[in-house]
């Protein structure tokens, strides 16, 4: 167990990232964490690229980020938003806070002198030591976007709308039809991306939104076949506890692309890597040990274990579990 | 007396035109006031376009400068900055304030988009309502540079340095051999410029460096000979009082280029109009009333009254006192 790849998109895989290093400090002081991480929520916000996914890992894993939300810097100032504010470029649903702000000019301006995204990404990580390598799932643009069902607001039905707006400004509450990855069919997997899954030892999916994070991952071309040929076992941690979302609005995901939110039904999304799918294991929380017959049935190896990640010890807890399974 | 174009740098400029309005606000309530600056100490600051002097005007004609320092917004943090710095991308010689970084992060995405700097300063100058119409002296970039006399830490003589990292960071202390305008043989003047200054019924040099600031501006095609061809009568007020800059480095810069820094050579310097120079009019300081006969003898018509910019109302009857000399 030297390598260990992680698909991951915001908190729920930031916060299971951090606990699965809490736990391999002890118990595999050696192995390499490679944490390939959506990009399909990035934007452009006032001239600057603001990577949503890449920043929460990042900084969650680099100690600097604000807990109580799960995404930005602690203690930040909405000193410099509300300027760009008083020019009438400001965002209403996005604030850009003062110590945020330092990665997205840096970052963008890396960018504009000639680095890739995963340059770019290194580069801001020297600073943060996140103790992990963190690769974006690709250097190409990539934005999800929403087809709105209704109208809302000044967008009208129909309209593709950034993802970052419906989840942050309408808190998913408008109904869509489908996502739609704006770049994707051009895009390639970022650099080391395909080696870190082909070359892993373990393939970790945490339980991040399994459409709009680890799905638009596994969308990017050579991906998805990376993993599914992959001498590694892969095994996921199910998002989804008693019928909920762990986090955030995974349930308006799920249901925009027909998917129950269960424990169960995401199992079967992700589907038995014997029959086509990704998974050889998938651990669920205790509320959902009901499914594991039908996951068995399905070809899938499961456990139930507590799901909550309530800190750091309980999630790393979660991670044994994973690693478990994978061994099992 | 409808139309007065000012040619301006940074807090000299602002200063003086700050008075010019408060005066015409009584005696000219109708007039219109153009100002046109220079742009020569425009940078790239991580990616983003930095304005000094466009931004000390529009700041101290809008309310919103840092009274002490001369630039920059009052009551800034330095916070944003700090952090670009801990990412080692920091400039120990340049703060980026967090209230002006607004600024340059909303000037530089209005750039990126296709607006010329003409158009961006219009549209940050909406917000600050600055009384007068900022015209950029171009919109193509120009950089001054100096040529450095000797080496200084990491630069070596002969090496050509930004402007502003000599007059910020080494005080315009180390000795140079001469400025060079990057950029400036394929900059045109400015959208607005030309006629700014051909259609003036006067046009005012206020107290800035002679040869960086209006130096710069004069130095751009076509600019000087709108200047000398304009029915308008071009009349200065000295920067220099009593042998000494009235603020900033000045002594430094006409050293460099050959002038001593006194009112008469600087005077001498713009020349007589009916000689093929710039000055209709020169107004200096009492302290250098002696050199009105000497400027008399060169043709340029003066006046002597007291130059020191103390606050707005002295300012405002220093402005009086050249659009006097103006219309004696």
């Amino acid at each position: 167990m030297q390598k260990i790849t992680v698909l991951a998109g915001g908190v729920g895989g930031a916060r299971f990232t951090r606990g699965l290093l809490h736990l391999l400090k002890q118990t595999h002081p050696m192995a390499d964490v490679t944490v390939v991480v959506n990009t399909g929520d990035d934007l452009w916000l006032n001239g600057l690229r603001v990577c949503p996914d890449l920043d929460t890992v990042m900084y969650t894993l680099g100690g600097g980020i604000n807990e109580e939300w799960g995404w930005g810097r602690a203690d930040e100032s909405r000193r410099t938003s509300a300027e760009i504010a008083a020019y009438g470029r400001g965002w209403s649903w996005f604030t850009l806070g003062d110590l945020d702000l330092a990665t997205h000019i840096v970052r963008t301006d890396l960018l504009a002198g000639g680095s890739t995204l995963t340059e770019a990404t290194a580069f801001l990580c020297e600073r943060w030591q996140p103790g992990a390598l963190l690769l974006p799932m690709s250097d190409d643009p990539v934005e999800t976007h929403v087809r709105l069902a209704t109208d809302a607001d000044e967008h009208t039905a129909g309209e593709l709308l950034h993802f970052e707006e419906w989840w942050v400004r309408y808190r998913a509450r408008i109904p869509v039809t489908e996502f739609v990855q704006v770049g994707l069919e051009r895009a390639r997997a970022g650099d080391g991306v395909i080696a870190a899954i082909r070359d892993a030892d373990l393939v970790l999916l945490p339980p991040s939104n399994p459409v709009v994070s680890v799905g638009t991952i596994l969308a990017v071309p050579g991906i998805r076949d990376a993993l599914r040929t992959s001498s590694a076992p892969v095994v996921g941690v199910s998002p989804i506890i008693g019928g909920h979302a762990v986090r955030g609005m995974a349930d308006e995901c799920l249901r925009t692309i027909g998917v129950d939110t269960t424990a169960l039904a995401v199992g079967l999304h992700y589907g038995a890597r014997a029959a086509g799918g990704l998974l050889d294991g998938w651990l669920v929380d205790e509320a959902d040990a009901a499914s594991l017959p039908d996951l068995a049935g399905a070809g899938i190896r499961s456990a139930a274990a507590p799901l909550w990640m309530r800190d750091v010890t309980t999630t790393a807890a979660i991670a044994r579990e994973a690693l478990a399974l994978a061994g099992a």
